[in-house]
């Protein structure tokens, strides 16, 4: 059988894969993207825009709520047509997935993609569904993850739901339990409840978004619960109920519900690869192990990168992964980057932020706290947006900044601003020395720093003036 | 006559004169507040609070709009009480008037607050309207500022309106003619006009809201003006119209309004303090020359804060002055501070943004200009706000960030992230080593930075990874 050769093979044409096809493009290889799947990024099909795209919707349905306050009548007058709805939402994921077939995949030279899965022959020789066989010099393993749906739950699969299929809907719902609470759950669920679903959120752990601070994660469940029923602590189990809905139970609670949306996390697309030819260990995920620094597979010519590396399943650093696979893929020597300081934000209402280390990860001897309640700041009283709470993490003995988490309003720019902080290693003086502008919720982040200030040893370290010394 | 001895005597209980006095009084330090006007500051009664508050109101009454997109329907059955609306506004602001009383004025004992005005006899030598004499080791001038109205609009002094008198409105009047389209004007021009107001907006000048960089200001008009009519470039003249009604003209424009609203800048609160006193020379506003960086008046143990100063008439700034007045005016040794890094916000939707150097300010032979449209990016068009233009200066030889000015949306906390990036003199390419969250508004900044780094020279000054060089 005739063998094509090439310099680098991607297998996996999502973001990560085009980020390193994009890489090795420009460094003059040969290179070939496989991928037997559906066109399109995770991120735009069924993950960050689509998401996003009904949590504004949701947003703006559930906000007159609080019109009357401000003099607006006519509120109730408001109705919401979820087909409608829906339809918009697909419009404009369409809209997202086409932009990226056409800046990405669309103007491919046929030799350039195959739309086929692939499994390892040998560390650098692919075969095809379809038989064709390939070999590289290098490999990129870029196919993705897949939502988890327990195999105990296959029986109800024509009632569940996950990402794969809620963006398909042509209607919601009217009742759902979301089970699993992290980033997608909460997201997912409370847009859905927003949108007039009866929906239950249902998590074994004791907090939600991912949340390590006991503090702040009870103001996000107060806050969130306020709106939807939140079962925390037991598992969810899933039965049949009465007239072909679905019975879920969880510790003392229980619900029938129509639909059931399964948010439990996702795993990674490896089956098929064969990945026994590769020889090398793997995880418990069954992730084979590799530097995050450089993606490299121990010292194969074959690098993994996005979701299934299961390091940071985030389109930001899937970008990472994929430029960093692409880079070393085409060359000799292999580079080890630096990762970007860890940023997660839950776009729930409030948001919910974790940047750099998570309270779990710090040792409270050597770790200062730093407080701000939402319900003071000006801004969020006016905004009618006065929840959450933030909490900001400084080395006692040195003030330089480590970590926060926060469930507050505008978190999703708090945690750029605190990102870049932590990243340019500034202590709680340095920071105080920014202009916080009144009023603005960033007046938050900076109560919280004074308060985290007050309690580090080293009030002036580095080039700051006296000002906040005062 | 006797004279009453004391180390500090502020002059004005605002902002500025509130901060100064609790740095003088930290100090241990005998003070006397003597303030003669209306008790809170102007911030709170008519500056930063309120205006926020009917900001908040008409954004909220005008987002309807586009809920059609969105499937929800029966926007047209909305109806807004203007009369609730001012009321509201009226209760957020006495709430944080009543904050700011209670927290800095309420307790004071009597002798440390004279509800006075008061003028200089000598450089420490004051007199009360009453005839109290007043000795003091230092004073610190925190009188504020008032807005202007010229001269020859005075005869339709009953039909303008300031924002002295703007948020005791009991309703808003049905036609107002906006002259002056800085922060303020553009702030409440863009509220009254949301919520009904036929408002007609002009300004002499060829650009709105301080923005000096010619494209940036062409963005702004262009989205602002499809709202509203914004005439420019030419002066405002009031005249007496038909029926009780005003006739405001500028250049081929006029229309007959029931109100004009006069946002033309405002001018410090110095004619009562017989200033001549001091002996030292004034700006061409009347302001006595000073430090901006200690506050003091010439050689004199008399400092200025706030307002007052024209320096930078924003709280923060006027509470740095005062903070730094108030240090000052407690000891011997005269400390000069650092000023905070330019950062200015007008909240108009989408906001308009200047941080750092303006444009103006730059020299475009060695500046390097990365802009970035709002309309490609993904979450602008999923909120609905995709308008507005961002550019970001940077030193092309260095790459060192300078400055930037934009119209975007959630443009007040992309503000607060160029602010520190400046404050810390990062380069372009240090920035872009931030972790960009998919998708916010803040990948729209990360866009310009981009077009930005293609035109530096300096493309990794400091210690940054590689990561944005692949």
């Amino acid at each position: 059988m005739e063998v094509r050769s090439i310099d680098i093979a991607i297998i996996g044409a999502g973001s990560a894969g085009l980020y390193a096809f994009s890489k090795a493009k420009h460094s003059g290889k040969s290179v070939v993207l496989i991928d037997g799947g559906e066109l399109g990024t995770t991120c735009c099909r069924v993950g960050c825009m689509p998401s996003k795209a009904i949590i504004q919707v949701a947003e703006d349905f559930h906000r007159p709520a609080i019109f009357h306050r401000f003099g607006i009548a006519g509120r109730e007058q408001l109705s919401i047509d979820l087909a409608e709805t829906m339809e918009y939402v697909q419009d404009t994921r369409d809209h997202f997935v086409d932009q990226v077939l056409t800046t990405s995949i669309d103007d491919l030279p046929p030799e350039q993609l195959i739309e086929s899965n692939c499994k390892f022959l040998e560390p650098t020789l692919l075969e095809t569904d379809e038989g064709e066989r390939i070999r590289a010099n290098a490999v990129i393993i870029a196919t993705g993850s897949t939502p988890i749906v327990p195999k105990a739950w296959h029986r109800f699969r024509d009632r569940i739901l996950t990402t794969d299929e809620f963006f398909e809907l042509e209607t919601l719902p009217a009742s759902v339990a979301v089970i699993g609470l992290g980033v997608i759950g909460l997201e997912i669920g409370q847009a859905m409840h927003r949108l007039g679903v009866a929906v239950s959120g249902i998590d074994q752990l004791q907090t939600i978004g991912g949340i390590s601070d006991p503090k702040v994660a009870h103001a996000a469940i107060e806050t969130i619960g306020k709106e939807l029923p939140l079962w925390l602590g037991h598992p969810a189990e899933i039965s049949e109920g009465a007239n072909g809905k679905l019975r879920v139970t969880a510790g003392e609670h229980s619900v029938e519900v129509d639909k059931v949306f399964a948010s439990l996390g996702r795993r990674p697309n490896l089956d098929k690869l064969n990945l026994d030819v590769l020889g090398v260990p793997c995880n418990d995920k069954g992730i084979p192990e590799h530097n995050p620094n450089t993606m490299q597979i121990g010292d194969l010519p074959v690098f993994i990168a996005g979701d299934v590396s299961g390091n940071r399943p985030i389109l930001h650093e899937a970008g990472d992964e994929g430029r960093i696979a692409g880079y070393n893929a085409s060359r000799d020597q292999i580079v080890a980057f630096k990762r970007r300081t860890p940023l997660h934000i839950t776009f729930s209402d409030p948001n919910i932020v974790r940047v750099g280390a998570s309270f779990a990860e710090l040792d409270p001897e050597t770790t200062a706290v730093g407080a701000m309640r939402v319900a003071p700041v000006g801004r969020a009283l006016i905004m009618a947006r006065n929840r959450g709470l933030i909490h900001i993490y400084a080395d006692k003995a040195s003030g330089k900044l480590l970590g926060c988490e926060m469930v507050a309003p505008a978190g999703e720019h708090l945690a750029h601003l605190m990102v870049l902080a932590i990243s340019q290693q500034m202590t709680v003086g340095q920071l105080l020395q920014l202009p916080f502008y009144h009023p603005t919720m960033e007046e938050g982040l900076q109560a919280a720093l004074r308060d985290l200030y007050r309690q580090v040893q080293a009030k002036n370290a580095g080039p700051i003036t006296e000002l906040e010394k005062l």
